[in-house]
């Protein structure tokens, strides 16, 4: 079962970098990529397939390694209000922010979370996404962060997409803890996370590391249980304020760590060191008109691996959008569209543990690719919004959305 | 041939506000609205059809008020040369910028430009788009201004949108003209702008008024031929410094000014006199990282009726979307989701002289609409990019893009 797919250029992405080529054919043998180089040197064989791509531009399926697609209701009432002029104060004080929507979330059924997430997830999928990160953290007890992990995988299921499913209970303090994080931690380090590992839901372990959220000492208790579970780690760090969330996540060879706009270049040193990806999240800084730039010469100085995600979420980046965030990466933080791409294909992929197997069309990793009718590949970070004329193929099959 | 269109909540739009009608209902006869109520009070009728809208919100068509759809190649090797390092001058010297449009628009045959840009509007029309303007102003010369105000029509008759044709050939300076500007002009209103005119190619006249492009009187001499060939017009006006072009606009009752960063309270004063709309663009803002924000209160203040629009071009906002500009507007230039929709809606209507027949619905207008499936009107501002459930209706008929 051998597939031809050729009239096509590729960049392949391999090492982060565009690494075309021009005049490309690909070949797949079932969900796998077995060959990949010029169209003259394509093995001759019997091929089942072949399939003319038309002049696109072949890239690997972009991944969405940040998001936080389950949800219950949406924040827009909130948005429109902030811009009628109501503060944060009255807002919070109706009970508004997370807190709604962790009040949103519980209060939905499973099938109810499934649907309006289902939603969401082929927006992003009909701009080429084939692997999406999805985390819990608005069910804030067992119950509850169990039926949004349940979500994640059944959308998994459902849709022509791989999601990685991330238990991120230690997001915020559910209000039956108010004024007891600590007692919060202990639950999530001796219930919920031994609950929810055993039954097969937890592909990773986050935390927000934040003054308004859990402190570094915190984070460590629930790093630590990650360790013994035999999940790796992720942290939501540096978003607001310093508190080198980054080095701590590096020190226990975080799989990433996320938003960064205050991290320090020691912070850096520590994350190139230990292989931690920085995911970056424009929308988010976009959304809340932040003016904190992550320190990108640092980065790129000590060759941390950049990856670039939605961050969707209700509250601080509802973006429907892998393409528009490429787009705010090249516009607000001055990356090149090389470096957004290799941030939502090769880096990506490590930022979720399959740098191995996805993010790049290599021989021997998965099939996963999207032919562009593009000019080049940096129009894919250059159209602000809309949809780009493409074919999706995941695991060397094409899909629809 | 009557048509009841219900179980749904209608933002109408008119006078530029929500104007909710919850459980509402509409009547259309043929491409008219010819009743919009609370679905209790619906006329009695024997109706031809009834389409249940499962509880959609239904707004008017979007119309997107400046466009610069028609073009051929794009800017994004510029655009990842600049990310690159490379400098505005170096890019200049290799003939790039706008002169680099003028070169590929003028290469292109009327069929290749009707090609590309027919996809940019398919993008835009999936995005709820149902009335459209085009611009000229990459021809530059008699022959390839003529091409693209054909292509604008014809786009109009292939697809199911609206165009409203302007004549921008006072855009920039053609090569030819070097240091001409005044025989450009010339020409301009000598030549091109009766012939065009002659031909039924030009619903409005356009100019850019800005220090690099046309000065104030360049700008009059050509508005002056507009009025004896009875056409309306518009302005590209204090984008980049404050030459009061909008407030020339305003004497000679144009349509709408755009862009406007830079105008004064002056200026606006003038433009709510003459009912000229002020049209805001906040893609180019945001994509040229401008820090100039326009007035908006002394917009407000005077009464200014303000429109979005996409400004969808290669050089300075290849925005193929207007819910985008929607979040843009509130984002950047903190107008309110309802100011936006207004702006998107009745107030872009009017920015096209339509402002009689389409942009709110209302008895008696053109039954455009679009059936959101969203919680609040505010949605259509608040998600990032992406792609909303929706049915879209346009002289009373399903269009499918
Ligand atoms: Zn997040
Ligand atoms: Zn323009």
């Amino acid at each position: 079962m051998k597939t031809l797919w050729q009239h096509c250029h590729v960049a392949t992405m391999a090492n982060g970098k565009y690494s075309i080529i021009e005049d490309a054919a690909m070949v797949t043998a079932g969900s796998l990529i077995e060959w990949v180089g010029p169209r003259s040197q394509a093995p001759t064989a019997d091929y089942t397939q072949v399939h003319d791509l038309q002049g696109a531009w072949v890239t690997p399926g972009l991944i969405d390694c940040h998001t936080h697609t389950v949800f219950g209701g949406n924040r827009s009432g909130e948005f429109e209000q902030r811009l009628e002029g109501v503060s944060y104060a009255e807002i919070a004080a109706k009970g508004g922010g997370i807190a709604s929507t962790v009040r949103a979330t519980r209060a939905a059924t499973e099938d109810e979370l499934f649907l309006s997430a289902e939603k969401r997830l082929r927006s992003l999928l009909r701009d080429g996404v084939t692997t999406v990160e999805i985390k819990s953290g608005y069910g804030l007890d067992l119950a509850n962060e169990r039926k949004m992990l349940r979500v994640a995988r059944r959308l998994g299921e459902a849709l022509p997409v791989s999601v990685r499913a991330t238990c991120l209970a230690a997001h915020a303090l559910p209000p039956e803890y108010k004024d007891r994080a600590d007692d919060y931690i202990e639950h999530i380090c001796k219930e919920m996370l031994p609950a929810l590992a055993a039954e097969g839901l937890v592909d990773a372990v986050d935390a927000f590391c934040e003054y308004l959220a859990f402190s570094p000492e915190q984070v460590e208790r629930v790093f630590k249980v990650a360790q013994q579970l035999g999940l790796p780690v992720k942290l939501h760090a540096e978003q607001l304020s310093s508190l080198h969330g980054s080095s701590l996540a590096a020190r226990y060879h975080a799989l990433s760590a996320d938003h960064l706009e205050f991290m320090t270049e020691e912070d850096a040193i520590a994350m190139a060191a230990a292989g931690t990806v920085a995911v970056l999240l424009p929308g988010a800084f976009y959304f809340l008109r932040e003016t904190q730039l992550p320190p990108m010469d640092a980065l790129r100085k000590h060759g941390v691996k950049i990856a670039i995600a939605s961050d969707l979420n209700p509250g601080t980046s509802p973006a429907l959008s892998v393409r528009l965030m490429l787009n705010m990466a090249c516009t607000l933080f001055r990356m090149t569209p090389e470096e957004a791409l290799a941030g939502a294909t090769q880096h990506a992929a490590t930022a979720l543990g399959l740098g191995d197997t996805h993010g790049s069309l290599e021989v021997g990793k998965v099939a996963d690719f999207v032919a562009w009718q593009i000019d080049r590949p940096a129009d894919l970070a250059y159209w602000l919004g809309g949809e780009l004329d493409k074919r999706v193929v995941r695991h060397g099959v094409d899909v629809t959305v």
